[in-house]
């Protein structure tokens, strides 16, 4: 059986990435680690890529890759001669090409992956407008292949439902809907799971997501979870995940860099209602009490990202109090890592 | 008419010291105003003092006020020959002793008014144990006078209360109970606020703090309080509040720091039960629908920490959503700021 660990553990085991009022020095030596991903003419850095992912790979025409300030920038810049959309197409363009040759590359394992895991799903690269535009509004720069994320260390979004039964009175007793993942599944398999959950595509809000992914995971009613479904907050975190080579002993690689923001909603279900297995993602569905879900968390059987959601809703719900849980504030504020 | 405000407006507002990972440069010069309040023989920095304060006054024995490196430190260090409980009572004992000095010096105004704001009731200020004991578990440095926390720029902790109804359908409509201060009330008289709301004084915890400021100031049974009351968060943000001279013209003096944690319940009211002003803090109750809670709070009539509260409310309650407010994850973010 697996050690049992605290619920700050498991926070911490998320929000990995250092924090740079901790030890500014040990915040910026880190980053040398890493190049940071620019879009020519805007300021901002929308990535980390590892430093040695851009040495073993030559970047196509159209990507400026400068050693000295350790910048990986992509071209085309807005220019006079174009708007706003035929710029975006370029940019998506030369991303796309140069991960279907980063994918034809053996120097890495990261590289011949992506063909084995492409979705031809994109996720919406971001930035605000360029200071001299005036007004702040944020503006799509490009989209980028799922799989590739982690690669560029973009910020994803994705969205989580937590599905519940409560007795009818305000404190009444609460159980949750809890999914054991597929044995078959790439990611986590086995492992213990929130009702429904799925990354934000390019164009698609965070409530049509959790709609869609509840419909085709739960097994639920659309209209029925329309009508219940309830919007409660967002959590957010700067997840680093292992390289594949770290810990091998000669390379000790840094990781891939995965700032993420979930949009998190709550669904309470009626006695009759129960969610099912729709697709390959979930092999079973529990209703279990706060108690047996806290214990299997605190068993680290959750995947990561789901645990933390659990966590949350054990706050909202007063589960998790500052009477019973010395960490309090510190879960709360690192369940809301604010995300440069 | 005030102007009208946006959600991110009131936050920022609330949440007004500037952040590190911003620009560290300006962070720094900015911290260069203020002198850090420490325990000897602990490492952490427990508040800040600005230097104006520091300079207008003269210490008594038992402080060391290092002005090169901008310290202020407290002694008595625990020592083999105290006990924990020893050292506390002398620290505090000092700090009572060197207010009682501060009020009676007329060199700044903030030190005249200590004794006509003196309240008799303590904040504690608490450390984690120093590095060479091993565990870190929270320990209790000393108390401090509640009306001098700004001034030494210590950590408070606070709850909040909101009362609400809501028709019995999950998402069914609902209406919250706000309250109209007090126009007597020294601090933000006749401004709109939770239902209830205090400051957590040494050796209080969360819980009880609510249930009595709901007995005291709602008027609430308290057997309904203990039943209904639901603990779902915490929020935290940095305050700077304007020093009474700054924007004077001559001097432009930097504030006080605030940094606050506020502990978050609500309690779901059933159609009969209805909060009345209890003691003198609060002159009336108002149900009102959602809509008319919105208008109020981007007209800026709410108390400021009250009014995030209430942000905060509106988040969980799916009233504020990713889809209806473009600010959705900065605001949810800054809500929870990390305090050091």
């Amino acid at each position: 059986m697996a050690q049992t660990k605290t619920y700050l553990d498991i926070v911490k085991e998320c929000d990995n990435f250092p924090y740079p009022t901790g030890n500014q020095a040990i915040y910026n030596s880190y980053l040398k680690n890493y190049y940071a991903f620019k879009v020519a003419g805007y300021p901002q850095v929308l990535g980390h890529v590892p430093n040695y992912i851009v040495r073993a790979f030559t970047f196509p025409d159209g990507w400026i890759v400068n050693h000295e300030s350790q910048e990986l920038i992509l071209t085309p810049a807005l220019t006079d001669l174009d708007d706003e959309n035929t710029a975006r197409e370029k940019r998506t363009s030369l991303m796309e090409i140069t991960l279907k040759l980063m994918s034809q590359c053996k120097a890495r394992p990261e590289f011949t992956s992506l063909a084995r895991k492409w979705r031809n799903e994109t996720f919406p690269i971001h930035a605000t407008s360029p200071p001299a535009a005036g007004t702040q509004r944020p503006i799509l720069l490009l989209e980028i292949e799922r799989s590739a994320s982690a690669l560029f260390g973009i910020l994803t979004t994705g969205v989580q439902l937590t599905c519940y039964t409560q007795h009818p009175a305000a404190t009444g007793e609460i159980k949750l809907w809890i999914a054991r993942r597929s044995r078959q599944k790439q990611t986590y398999p086995g492992m213990l799971d929130n009702a429904a959950a799925g990354g934000l595509e390019t164009g698609m809000s965070a409530l049509e997501g959790v709609v869609r992914e509840t419909v085709e995971e739960a097994s639920l009613d659309e209209r029925v979870v329309r009508m219940g479904v309830r919007s409660t907050g967002a959590l957010s975190y700067f997840h680093v995940k292992s390289s594949p080579l770290s810990g091998r002993g000669d390379e000790g690689e840094v990781g891939f860099l995965q700032p993420e923001v979930e949009y998190i909603f709550e669904l309470q279900l009626g006695e009759g209602i129960r969610p099912r297995p729709g697709d390959s993602e979930v092999e079973e569905f529990y209703l279990w009490n706060v108690e047996e879900v806290k214990e299997a968390l605190l068993r680290g059987e959750f995947k990561l990202n789901s645990a933390i959601v659990v966590i949350d809703f054990f706050i909202r719900h007063g589960v998790i109090t500052p009477e019973n849980e010395g960490d309090y504030t510190e879960i709360v504020c690192r369940l809301h890592r604010r995300l440069g």
